[in-house]
């Protein structure tokens, strides 16, 4: 498993996370993918996960993770008693780009980072390689001429034969010079965009206004969080990026957009928490106007890591059958899925399906 | 269609709604068999539904429709409009019981309401009658000797060869001495408690943690509300038939009901405007702590009336398809439905195939 | 009383509720005058009151105040029951400016305003007129040359002789060409932007914050509303303005201006009802972490209006007694007001000394 | 420093708190003694207290420290740095009671308790020994022969010549039967019912409507809350003594108690983590409907423990300035004080006022 990004919170909570549910210290809460439905799917044991990525920052996971437990995201101890899968771990971490000053052009860097994900395959003796993009929002692109860094990474991944996950709203494949190396790869690739917090609830309560008929006046919300996600969607052109994934959700399941403003504001004094309140008015029968207003608050690295583990064991499995292109059964995942159906109980049967259909290939 | 509590909130915004939409005044908001997967499955239309019931009350459905414009429940000018209609229901209102002071035994109420059935029929030439309760929540039955009201109601239902829904937490035909009796009727029946509010809530987000893996640790909620209802429930003994139902959605859908009370309090000032807080505690991956709280305000006789037409309409045309028994695909609309999924979308699936198989019979 | 925007929804809920109570129709919900500490203090009896106004829009008031009562604004009934004192006041609005295409400068429309204010005063024989500025929020002037409209009305007030209340964000007296002719004018004049919902309840909660020695870090918050301010404030030059005043609070309250942001979303199914939801960190002893959340669920013209008709009787009586200059006892009502005590608690013993203070020059 | 429930999570936080701030190790957050209108009041230093007091749980300081620790109520690494002072006092901690099978009597158990303080007081050589009450919620008494544990612990405060503070809503020194000897006894005490959050809150929000003149409707709560408060309150009798302290502050601040209920639910699932939500249905000008929602997450020890420390603290100096009976100024820490102004602004201006006549006395 190969992060991008792989020093930040999500990363580094999916190491400790592995290392500890394949050791026994911690249940498996939140992987979808260590419940009743996937038992006999052939998917790689997580004891088996080897974890390398690419990340521009340079602080050492074991310290990071020291971090995150001084912060209540991770239980006290426990960075403690994964320090060797943690240093290993970092041991894999290979330098990112392009930094400031790099003056390396678009292939150069993926052929760079191509290298290094052929080199983490020979030197672990591994079957394959999954690339999952768990880095900080970029913001949307707007010069024509350089792939952005997402779209570097997700390209040298088809390079290197390697199936590829955007759990981000960055572009990865979806940058239409990519479209034709995609299909070409022969190789299963799934995003884009996590479904954690907000947009997960969304995707529950939408389809039910939609199915007893009752029409969305407006639907309003505000996102508080810090940590770096804070900050990175603190820039506008960031979070138009990661607003498009949530309104997509509203305007599939309900027909269309309805009105709405929708925040983000960077609050760095809740750290990696995230508060999301959402005000739905809709109207009831003879006009009466109603109202739902919901607040979730948790903690997004905690959120992000089992969804990030599930993605790489179900695709790593993918392509070990032989599937190809996008996996459409994975859109229970994503805020902005490769099709498939749009309310969360139709996702989650295409993706018990899909656990079927592996258990079948085995 | 005969409502039994035929002068309350629910049955007064009904007939009040029936005859508006009908009349194409309003829209058909909230009415889920108006929506496109029923467009061909043979319902009576709503301008040929013709209304009685039974009721202890005897303020005219006039003037309770006039007392629920003055709170906002139903849009000023509306019951104006359908005057006629709302005259020709109270004309057909017949005494419910037992009164205090009444001395008949069980068998002669059973007989005298099953004649009032007949009666309606015969007296508007009608291919059959649907009985749906809409009375106030009764307290949970303690004298082994008798029938509670609601059971009264519903054998006379059966004798009177009508098929027999439940909209509230009462006993009606879940009583052990008309199983036997529903079960020869041959006749189509459903139930029971409308699931309007917290509880539709419930069955969209418990489905959600189950299918995510995150456990619940609590689910806490208290609902506020005035009306007759709010008073009716107050009452802990009608209260506790209220939330077993609210808590089988839980159990059901989370595979083990998780802690937390659940309150219903009385507060006149909100009239018939209810809230529902829920409060979730949830564990996310690793032990993090996590929380979702919702805020549900709404209007409960315009959140139930439509649901009512609803199955008044597909109950007749079950029985008219010579369906039989517990219709188990309506628990879309029921708390504590007669079989079937129980969550909110495996629920709309079976009505959406119910729609389908009533198409058929065409 | 002169209101600058008399056709808006706070100048007719204040015309209709004030010849309702004066007439006994409806108790004085919300007017701080009508308590007892104001009982001798010689303000204005509401029945003594005579509206006029400036207004660029030309619906009569009759005709907003039926369209406020279907909205559920105004009770059904009540703008019938008060037409003549509704048409009373329509026939002293005059057309006020600049509209498009008027090519008047800022002197002739001062001029043309000073006019007005005399000839009503003169042709209902009045003792004083108060003007006070209800109208939309204006954005942010840019154009140094030219006065801002509200300044304009201030400064015609002030050219009339009458003092002035500004309830409003927008500029008014606070120009700096004004400043001088406020001093010499010997009138007595008060603001600014009225105090009515998510910052009312700011100025009880920040106190407490302070006084109980905890931190807050970051006080985020989203406000939604419909109706013609929401549409107003969907400017963000017009919300700069607000938002000012908003922020003021807290910092004056807490020593400091707290992280986070405070959002105004145009939400047109809302009406002029108005959701605010607040969100505040803060720290707790040995550094937990707490939160509190509030939720303010009202209508913004019947919250603004009882203040109002308070501003204006006080205002008057302050004249009456030879009171000149900024009445900084009045910022219990006020966001940004001109001095004072910053908590309400504080506010709100300035201005009943004020009340007695009024009382003893009887 | 006595405290009655020496190795409750209150007292705990309190002993580990007083020593991390006296060692500079954690700001005062929550302190208001350590505020600027209390710096030369003469109040004893944080460095100077000495702990003891009464338990008839017997798990060690230090050890419930780090339980606390690992719950995230204190920093990780804390109980470890203040190990000294946790082990000191918790050598001075003597047996509570009285235990099931005690067979003394009531006069035997206050000779016990009032020869324990002496002795404390003798060994340690203090100035003077305050006790304070911070054990869990006794159920409201019903044996009339007997005084309560509280009024046990109280009557021996009194015969040993100590200071008294009851932070419970607990009977204390409030039993019929002591009256007579707190007057006689000369000593300064205060009580009771620590207002530390969702009274705290209702002690600010009463006054706004209450000054504003808009009359609540409906005031409706309910608190979730684990630990071992949850289930002391959990029992209905412990719960009716402390809601009668919540619903006193709205009646002495709202000149009368509204509707609504108050519901207290042990969710042991949220361990020392309180979450409060208040629905407040409130009336506007000409009878609009508005409602106030409040949800208040915060750590009960946390908000506890540093107003023990400060009414120990203001106690103390009283007592060694000669004051005697209830000191009504501390009402601002209490849910159902001992006379006084009942909002908060109102008691916070008679606490700093009593800090002035503190100060004047040295």
């Amino acid at each position: 498993m190969w992060l991008i990004g792989a020093r930040g919170s999500v990363a580094t909570t999916a190491v400790v996370g592995c290392a500890a549910v394949a050791a026994g210290l911690q249940p498996a809460t939140g992987m979808v993918t260590e419940t009743a439905p996937f038992a006999d799917s052939g998917l790689p044991a997580l004891g088996d996960l080897v974890f390398g990525g690419h990340d521009t920052a340079t602080t050492p996971l074991p310290k990071r993770a020291e971090a995150l437990a001084a912060e209540g995201v991770l239980p006290y101890g426990l960075p403690d008693a994964v320090r060797a899968e943690l240093t290993a771990a970092d041991d894999a971490i290979r330098p990112g780009g392009p930094q400031p000053g790099d003056t390396r052009g678009d292939e150069a860097l993926i052929d760079a980072f191509a290298h290094d994900l052929d080199a983490f395959r020979r030197n672990h003796d591994l079957a394959r390689v999954v690339v999952v993009n768990v880095a900080s929002t970029e913001p949307v692109p707007t010069d024509g001429d350089r792939l952005p860094p997402s779209s570097l990474y997700a390209c040298a991944a088809l390079r290197a034969g390697c199936p590829y996950v955007n759990f981000t709203p960055s572009t990865g494949l979806h940058h239409p010079r990519l479209h034709a190396e995609a299909a070409r790869s022969g190789l299963p690739y799934a995003g884009r965009d996590g479904k954690t917090g907000q947009t997960l609830l969304r995707s529950v309560l939408a389809p039910m206004f939609a199915q007893r008929a009752l029409p969305v006046r407006a639907w309003s919300g505000t996102n508080l969080l810090g940590g770096g996600d804070g900050a990175a969607l603190a820039d506008p052109a960031a979070a138009t990026a990661k607003n498009a994934g949530k309104a997509r959700v509203l305007a599939d399941t309900l027909g269309e957009l309805p009105d709405g403003d929708l925040h983000i504001d960077n609050v760095p004094a809740l750290g990696d928490w995230k508060t999301a309140w959402d005000h739905v008015a809709f109207d009831g029968f003879l006009g009466s106007r109603m109202v739902l207003q919901t607040i979730w608050q948790g903690c997004d690295s905690a959120l992000a890591a089992p969804l990030v583990l599930d993605l790489a064991r179900l695709t790593a499995r993918a392509h070990e059958t032989g599937l190809t292109g996008p996996l459409t059964e994975l859109g229970f995942y994503f805020k902005d899925p490769d099709g498939g159906p749009s309310g969360l109980a139709d996702q989650y049967a295409a993706l018990t399906g899909f656990a079927a259909r592996l258990r079948e290939r085995s």
